[in-house]
């Protein structure tokens, strides 16, 4: 119930700097008309907002690009070295880094791979940090370090940062958030706070926001790594259940009488559409080589590669009508090997599709990510980014962090 | 954007009239001064809101009821014959319709039974006229009759009142809403709105408004009839999907290489749990008798009876394990025949149970639906009160749809 309806001038003006910086971050560079006319507010106040803004450093007034008709108006962009933040998309084999600037331009980027003795979390921090530092070189001294963002393939409380249970990595309540701020600490000084999610529900975010479903509001994306995650976005937030849980589609169960799961239960969505169901069709033995091997084969003409690909064909598409019959959304986007997958066994997934109750079925499409392999890294950088996006003064001002040449 | 900030004062006045009866009409009755704490207005404005209701006719003053310390106040109680709604639950067996009144107060209730012959839309309609002239003879002269609810087994576009699918009517694409509104119009004169909604939405929400699930804002509805339907709250607003579609998760592929479903698909979690999977388990061939029976031939101790409903058992442990993962739910309402079906084999499903993930499955728990058989009848009349409740004097003020003995 409302109590309070007057909001005072100070709230309005840091509510409207929000929504300026959040549209200059999200739609690039625009006219202060352009602006006017996206936010109802006056010509002076629009003008007052960007000079604030401005005057922190975190846009810059200039020409705009020609293709214009007329004079060319001053366009207001964002500085995408003006402030940063580390983004990470820690997955089973490898682990992805990035520094993003403001706007959503990714400054550097860089790749490790991991094995499996390397899984225990104080070597994944270790790792972590090693990239930190490479990242780092690249950017200027002095420029403002707002967040660090990182992705995790297992079932993290966004709140606290705690990984509850990571099948696929063997983790069990590990405190990735706290342990990566910690070491970071311990090299950089003073560092902004680690942001720790699910590595699907930030690749649904990035393409909801800047990808494959920007124009809709309900959007499952599933990650197709080793294991299968999911991150669902209803109503154009993301879903997280009681506890930020929700969205584990790779441990629905369509399968109950298969194989085992790493997490106990048996058959599940991950056990027949994984990286290692694929790779198993060329050999029933430990899965080995690319996804894209297996492809190879079938193109080339495997009979029995092609025979089993498209049984996995088959179990992609019944995963996908569960989902299409339960959410009813408009966009579905396929990631990792899901992709490649689909494109190779398409018509056995749009058979089961058409068993999917009509109503929602004539409302979904299924898209590949707009933003390649990098959603979860790219949704890693906004979760970083939203504590500057919500309150743009407050965070350069009470901010000491700086990157350094430490 | 926010464009305006100002609320105008009859904006304030109006959204707080909305705000007490509702306060009204879930809690009942209520002290000015509760309604004080509660609203965190002062003391005037909640007198001249009282007022204002009571002038209305749909509150009244009164000493409260015995048992508080010192001088009893004066009670705000919603007046239950003010203002009614007609309620239907329309099942494939049979219609359910109440009369009830402001406050929730089910003031008279009917039943009658449908054959396979009679579900053509036309026919369902003439049922429900006739159910309705039964209903409305209760209700006295000059009360205002604020809507019509029905619940249907189907997928149900809310906004519209289409039915555009009811595998288990064989309906497809039915404008009840509207034959509804034009056949009540013919026999009554002038009448109110028809709001029709998916069953199993309609549990959810009363489930979650005045049921088992009241604290919970994650709460998943599944109504157990001869179809399998569900409604899911996340973070407490009904999830809808893109048309309204959502939920459908009787129709989630749990069993690939089993029976063929009615919707088209195969293994379908309401072929392994519908009623005719219950009903199966005494004998294979066309389903016939009462759940009931099948409980009590297991309790009677036969055999066969026993190990087909403990295979029935872990059916529905296996999808709630799916419903677990994928929403992360704080409660889960076994509504229809489901709760009877989990007290008789509750060990098969708390073990099929124990294969969800940790942190959600520890966040969750089973309930039998509180408001017993009614719950789509309840969660059918709140679908009908909404408009009143959302703004109240208008509502009253516009209208002139009063019950006559007509």
């Amino acid at each position: 119930m409302r109590t309070s309806l007057a909001a005072s001038q100070d709230e309005v003006r840091r509510y409207n700097l929000a929504a300026v910086l959040q549209r200059l971050h999200i739609g690039g560079p625009v006219s202060r008309s352009e602006l006017v006319a996206l936010t109802g507010l006056n010509r002076s106040t629009v003008g007052a907002l960007v000079t604030e803004l401005a005057e922190q450093g975190l846009v810059v007034e200039g020409p705009g690009v020609a293709g214009t008709v007329g004079r060319p108006s001053l366009m207001v962009m964002p500085q995408p070295r003006s402030a940063i933040v580390l983004a990470f998309d820690f997955r089973v084999d490898r682990t992805v880094g990035a520094v993003v600037g403001l706007g959503g331009e990714t400054i550097s980027r860089v790749e490790r791979s991991r094995q499996r003795s390397e899984f225990a979390p104080d070597l994944s921090v270790a790792q972590l940090i090693d990239m930190a530092h490479e990242l780092l070189e690249e950017v200027p001294e002095e420029t403002l370090w707002v967040g660090t963002g990182v992705g995790v393939p297992g079932i993290v409380n966004e709140r606290t940062g705690v990984v509850s249970q990571a099948p696929n990595l063997g983790w069990i309540d590990v405190p990735f958030a706290q342990m990566v701020t910690d070491a970071l600490r311990k090299e950089f000084g003073e560092v902004p706070a680690t942001v720790t999610s699910n590595d699907a529900d930030l690749g649904a975010l990035a393409e909801h926001t800047r990808g494959a479903a920007v124009d809709s509001g309900n959007v499952i994306y599933i990650s197709g790594e080793v294991g299968i995650g999911g991150g669902v976005v209803l109503g154009g937030a993301l879903m997280t259940g009681a506890g930020g849980f929700g969205g584990e589609i790779g441990h629905m169960i369509v399968n109950p009488t298969g194989v085992e799961c790493r997490c106990g239960s048996r058959g599940c969505w991950e056990t027949v559409i994984g990286r290692g169901a694929v790779l198993s069709c060329i050999q029933d033995s430990k899965p080995v080589g690319d996804v894209q091997d297996v492809i190879n084969a079938a193109l080339a003409g495997d009979a029995d590669v092609q025979e089993r690909l498209a049984a996995v064909g088959r179990w992609l598409g019944i995963g996908l009508v569960n989902l299409i019959n339960i959410f009813n959304p408009e966009v579905i986007v396929l990631g990792g090997h899901l992709g490649q997958l689909f494109s190779a066994v398409a018509e056995e997934v749009e058979e089961q599709i058409g068993h999917a109750l009509r109503a929602p079925r004539e409302q979904v499409r299924v898209a590949l990510p707009a933003l390649g392999e990098d959603s979860t890294l790219i949704g890693a950088s906004e979760s970083a980014f939203a504590s500057l996006l919500s309150r743009p003064i407050e965070a350069v001002s009470e901010s000491s962090t700086f990157v350094t040449s430490k």
